[in-house]
């Protein structure tokens, strides 16, 4: 319900760190009215999304609702819902309900997802990380293989079970092999009878030659030696070739594993196609030097959904950072332009380095002349990361869960739902593979 | 994988409060072999599950996983498995994935769940509240029907969808309705631009003449007065006659309601048919002073699921003092047998009291001559509960959240998941009752 016809009208669609910075900085401005568009109710703090998928951290430690988040903000809205397309002649969004919403100033911040390389028939046996869902899904998985092996008495099975492949070696997949590693060589030893977590194999995956390859390579090195002291086995230069209910196939190698996790590539959201407009190969828009789309100076796309090269011939690359300095920025375009001041002041990225985490105790640093590893880059690591959380009780609950973690291997989330042991979740444990042996009582 | 063929083979179904007592007692008894089979991997710690529906705790913080419980005690083995029936000649227990498990002493602890009074199919408009994921069901519902409302422009849908009907007025129909009274009225309060949650109403209708009977009536009274202020109306003396996805109707009334919670009554787990023996109205297995089932003293039924009438003709309540205590009496005969005696000292029930919270400043308390009401039983509420609650992280990670809550209104767990937007979960949002309003262009 609108109360001031005259207001401009700014929609932003996607709460992620692009979405909010630019709906935090507009709040205030006269005469204004901000509608935020998102399909889901949180903001959700992906660098950590990796933890709740390792069982180290509940969903609700990493969210926030986006209403709550602008409670005090009686100028933004919030609404719950998906889009369908956009107008760009009527500057109409439309929404999968139906209806549709009106703006003066649209910012698209709708970020990325997983892409399968054509292969989207993998998404089934490797889901990826990017959402609650997925990382509770992948938690389910990662815990339930356990129990399933403690069952069998298929010796080959068992070896499926305890077999986890991640594939992709990006922040993400050595933040994931990592989690899983710890988890099954340290926080489940004592758990099982039949089956020893410590005998796990942890396989990463990745096409290139290197881990992290924005790193130094002597970063990406110290990363696979690390890896591999937490018994990751880590294979280079064989892209995966095939994925399903029983494992991958790589180069000329059939590997059997009941657990796989893609976090090998992601594709921008279908702005392009909403707008229809220039993309790159990953689907990203091609944007303007201010964030503005070709033709529609009113229409900003920024963080993962926008590609945009600095004048050192360098991509934006798809981080946080980048996302909030582009989200700052369009603000700023945008308050100059209600003032009658047109700025032609390109975006400027600001590089503030690399981080990535490597299990409960070490981590790379590389912030271009600073650059630091192992225990104290991971220290650097928490507390950046805690630091940027929303709220004292979020900081405080987190920080305990790690201290629990890193003292005593202890991990709290450790829950398989009911619901997913029941209808299994679209991965390999939909079909389980687990034998009657009615003929070995007792036994099993 | 059995390593001792002499030892004695204990089977305990269910790993709630009974069940957990029993193999704790009996762990370290020698010669022994203890098995606890659940259907979930975790124990949960149902006085707190309200919290969850509540959006107050996150389900990692009342939940453990029951073989991190026994990991210290190689001799308890954990099966994550349903069980399917039980065959008393053979002394084996048959599992849902067609294995079995043979045992030489058996204890059922597997509880109680809903009844809907011959109903089942209001079970789809109205969940009750037994596990994790009815806890997370109500809580995607009570949160969403507020997303709902924001949008719709139908002012008869938006009440309906303003209106929740907690069905019950035991301890858990008064602390869900009054828990969503204070989601409502004060932690959302200023999270919506469309629709003030402080209108919403709260029903708690209950068949009988009073709130929570076996408190005594001044506390009935007085539990009445404390809903009434948090903004509860209480109903008395109307049964319900009809749920459906637009509301219940009880007495001569018809109420819309989009959200019904069913807290009214509870049948016991299919034990007694399991075991073709006798069992009372709830279906609960009638058991020897001992606890075991008639002609099987191998055999003992405990907790919720056993109906054991005390020598002063009052029945042993279905509450979690009570299952542990008998937990507690059947690891004692199952020692004592061990050893050759055999002991026919009958259970005792010692009751220790009642508890019951409204709200997050309000509890009654009654403990025979010790009574106690107001913000000094919710003290007294808050702190026994959180001694029983397992582990020093999990009891500062509740004091937190209680605190934070206790202090600003704030409740960290209020994530709708993407899933459940999608596809909806058996209750009333599956089929969403907003209309497209694609004639009034920019309004919703």
């Amino acid at each position: 319900m609108r109360t001031n016809v005259d207001a401009h009208r700014v929609i932003i669609i996607g709460a992620g760190f692009g979405g909010l910075q630019v709906a935090n900085d507009l709040a205030g401005t006269e005469n204004i009215e901000i509608t935020l568009i998102d399909r889901r109710n949180h903001h959700l703090f992906q660098p950590l999304l990796y933890q709740v998928a390792g069982a180290s951290l509940s969903p609700a430690q990493i969210s926030w609702p986006i209403r709550s988040i602008f409670r005090k903000r009686p100028e933004v809205r919030t609404l719950l819902e998906e889009v369908q397309g956009i107008d760009k002649t009527k500057r109409i969004v439309s929404l999968k309900d139906g209806t549709h919403q009106r703006y003066d100033t649209l910012i698209i911040a709708t970020g990325a997802t997983h892409a399968y390389f054509g292969h989207d028939e993998w998404s089934e046996f490797a889901p990826g990380l990017k959402t609650l869902d997925d990382a509770l899904q992948i938690r389910q998985q990662v815990l339930s293989v356990f129990e399933k092996a403690e069952y069998t008495q298929d010796a080959q099975l068992k070896k499926a079970l305890q077999t986890f492949v991640v594939i992709g070696g990006g922040p993400t997949g050595v933040e994931l092999a990592g989690t899983i590693a710890e988890l099954a060589h340290d926080t489940l030893q004592h758990d099982f009878r039949n089956v020893d977590p410590r005998q796990s194999r942890i396989v990463l995956i990745e096409a290139g030659q290197r881990l992290l390859s924005v790193f130094p390579e002597q970063q990406s090195a110290y990363t696979k030696q690390a890896l591999e002291e937490l018994g990751v086995e880590v294979i280079f230069g064989q892209p995966v070739t095939s994925c399903t209910q029983d494992g991958v196939i790589y180069g000329e190698h059939v590997l059997s594993a009941k657990t796989i996790v893609w976090a090998a590539g992601v594709q921008a959201s279908p702005a392009a196609q909403w707008l229809n407009t220039d993309a790159d190969r990953a689907g990203r828009v091609l944007v303007n030097v201010d964030m503005t789309v070709k033709n529609s100076p009113e229409i900003f796309v920024i963080g993962d959904t926008a590609s945009i090269t600095m004048p050192d011939g360098k991509m934006v690359p798809g981080v946080a950072p980048a996302a909030k300095q582009q989200g700052k920025y369009v603000a700023k375009v945008i308050k100059a332009r209600l003032k009658g001041q047109h700025t032609h002041q390109p975006f400027e990225y600001h590089h503030q380095g690399n981080l990535a985490t490597i299990g409960r105790s070490r981590a790379v640093v590389d912030m271009g002349k600073f650059r630091l590893q192992g225990l104290l880059a991971w220290w650097f690591w928490k507390i950046i990361h805690l630091f940027f959380l929303i709220g004292v009780q979020s900081r405080m609950s987190v920080a305990m869960s790690w201290l629990w973690n890193h003292i005593f291997g202890y991990r709290s989330a450790r829950i398989i739902s009911e619901k997913y042991q029941r209808e299994g979740s679209g991965t390999v444990l939909k079909k389980p593979h687990i034998k009657a042996n009615f003929d070995i009582p007792s036994e099993r």
